[in-house]
């Protein structure tokens, strides 16, 4: 598997291809991927890297260079998919076109990332991840409804688009293969595949486009509620963190009620029913915050948890690190890097129990397989290498 | 491939294999899954089921009864894959334990969908899209610093933590079904997979773990702007819109002041590199805004592509419906619902330009299939599937 990515998606993308247990080759240029540079650093190395990269052999070339694209048809030759996220039309301009890449290897599957997708009209316009999310639909609705607040809508503090767009990939990929091998001999040709940001997050929207057209009804943000089901929203206790609960059946309700000390509310007119409770959300939200403000975490933890009234912490990252379950389960591991020592990373997704798949090893430095990869795989010579280093291919 | 799902996750995942052609079987309770009756209604029927059951067949059985069980086990056996999020252990409470199913179908891929996966001490809590979210660390990240506001944490509007784990589903099962073929007959054995909500919405979290495994940094919540870029966030409009723009590289700053009509800004001390922008990031935001707030989006938008600074609106779902790069790409289309009749669907997601797929059918009604798959399938006579449905199985 090559990757001639940068950034988020495309490298997600293969990480996740990797983590399964795919060689993937990641082409960098001699600089390395900007992503390098991105979080917090120590001595100039990137912690996020440690896992965006892991898995994965990095070779460094400087595609402007022809022999360098040489270098990649050869490597093409032995690999069943690349997955690349540059501007549409950008590996053309480098050689690397579907016709010649296919040259290099017929069945190749071919899966290209962009903002908007590899046509029409918007194909040219730069796109990150927060344009995806702003376009998907999904910044519109992450807000509190505008009677509660006149801030902006927040971002969910990650590149969600880019992953979202990156994993819709990864399937895809697994797709085209499953369909070529099905094909077996009688159409070996790889198939392309086209993610966009902006239509990996539109499609996660539920109901939101048939609502509409139907009905004309745009949907708005709800703020940490649902807009049909009630109650369900996060609760600030004592000790400022903020305590998911999932209230919003007449039973489980009822159940809080209870607890709150106040039964008559599960029969009173504004709360008798989830219809009623979502129309008085607000209020409703209110009176349980008052309630839930008067316990600790633990406490409040405690009291809906003996009750089976289905409850969750907002996690930090210090919560995620503790959490038994993700220990359990190895999602929240310790691995060796070489550089920045013994770290935590997340685990593997999805997990298969007789297959779980390592952290091989932890994101590579710049080109750091370079000569491995070209000597093993295109039988290079040491010499052949030291040439293509002199002249700045590799 | 066969569904027993219900909800969001595991027909999220089934819904995008049949998108790509898979022909998915979906067992249902006669009541028909309480999925339905979520979001907005026309006569009874839901507007996002018609995207979230289409392309599917939909079998009303009622699994309680024996005769239910060994239907469900001759249909395993025509199937590549089955898929299910009930509560762990509860298949296997209804005599559907991965033992019999690869009895009915030695190579059968099992993809579980759970709140927080198969195995480990909260194996059998209750869980929903909101608890993975906010376990997975992404609820606490969607807020605005402490610092601009005390209200809490938002949702995203959609069960996006259900959405994410089915994506990671459908990944998952297309590996499994990839790496089956590859074995061959060497080990034609089917391979489960076991997916938790929380888990795939922590493995979107980036660099949150390392960062603070290494560092005890808790990475924290920063409203509409990004951690280490700026500006980049959500401004105002004159007609109440909220448009993105990304100006966060000192060559788009620049561009931007100039716009702005206050050039000596990207000079100022505040300003001059990203570093001091990120710091004072409330402060130039608050800069922007106010310029931003004398213009309509048309306006805006107009401004600022002409100097090529990259911007987006925040999306409604009449902005999505309206964009002509998604109507170009069809990834918003019209399609016409028996029921509901013509209506507004999202498209398909990864985009296959040799092989776009189609929306075969909208959401059916339940078991809109049962007899034509029990006839067909497993050969049953008319009069047999007549005594079912006497006995109440189908």
């Amino acid at each position: 598997m090559l990757e001639i990515g940068h950034y988020v998606a495309a490298p997600f993308c293969t990480r996740l291809l990797a983590d399964l247990g795919a060689e993937v080759l990641k082409i960098e240029p001699p600089g390395g991927d900007p992503v390098r540079e991105w979080g917090e650093q120590i001595d100039g190395n990137s912690l996020w890297w440690s896992i965006h990269g892991r898995n994965k052999k990095s070779i460094a070339l400087d595609l402007k260079k022809p022999r360098a694209r040489e270098l990649v048809l050869a490597l093409v030759a032995s690999c069943d998919a690349l997955v690349e996220n540059f501007r549409p039309g950008q590996l053309t301009k480098l050689g690397l076109d579907e016709h010649s890449l296919r040259s290099a290897r017929p069945d190749l599957v071919i899966a290209h990332i962009s903002g908007y997708g590899q046509d029409g009209p918007y194909r040219e316009r730069p796109a990150f991840g927060v344009i995806g999310e702003a376009m998907g639909g999904l910044r519109y609705l992450t807000n509190h409804p505008p009677e509660q607040s006149s801030l902006p809508p927040v971002r969910v503090s990650v590149s969600i688009g880019d992953s979202i767009a990156g994993l819709y990939c990864a399937f895809g990929v697994m797709a085209a293969l499953w369909r070529r091998r099905a094909a077996e001999e009688s159409d070996s040709r790889g198939q392309s595949l086209d993610v966009a940001l902006t239509e990996s997050v539109l499609s996660m929207m539920e109901g939101m486009l048939p609502e509409y057209g139907a009905l004309g009804k745009i949907k708005q943000p709800t703020g940490g509620a649902i807009a049909t089901a009630a109650p369900s929203n996060v609760y600030p206790t004592l000790d400022h963190k903020w305590v998911l609960i999932a209230a919003n059946s007449d039973p489980l309700f009822e159940k809080l009620t209870w607890l709150m000390g106040h039964p008559e509310l599960a029969a009173s007119p504004q709360y008798c029913s989830n219809q009623v409770r979502v129309q008085n959300a607000p209020m409703l939200d209110a009176l349980i915050s008052q309630w839930s403000a008067q316990f600790t975490e633990p406490q409040l933890l405690a009291l809906l948890t003996a009750r089976k009234i289905p409850n969750a912490t907002a996690y930090t990252a210090a919560d995620c690190a503790a959490d038994v379950q993700y220990r359990f389960r190895r999602m929240v591991r310790e691995v060796e890097d070489p550089i920045l020592g013994r770290m935590l990373h997340s685990g593997i997704v999805p997990h298969f129990p007789d297959m779980p798949g390592e952290v091989r090893w932890t994101g590579p430095k710049v080109g750091q397989h370079t000569s491995e990869v070209l000597q093993e795989l295109l039988g290079l010579s040491g010499e052949q290498i030291e040439a293509l280093r002199r002249d700045g291919v590799i």
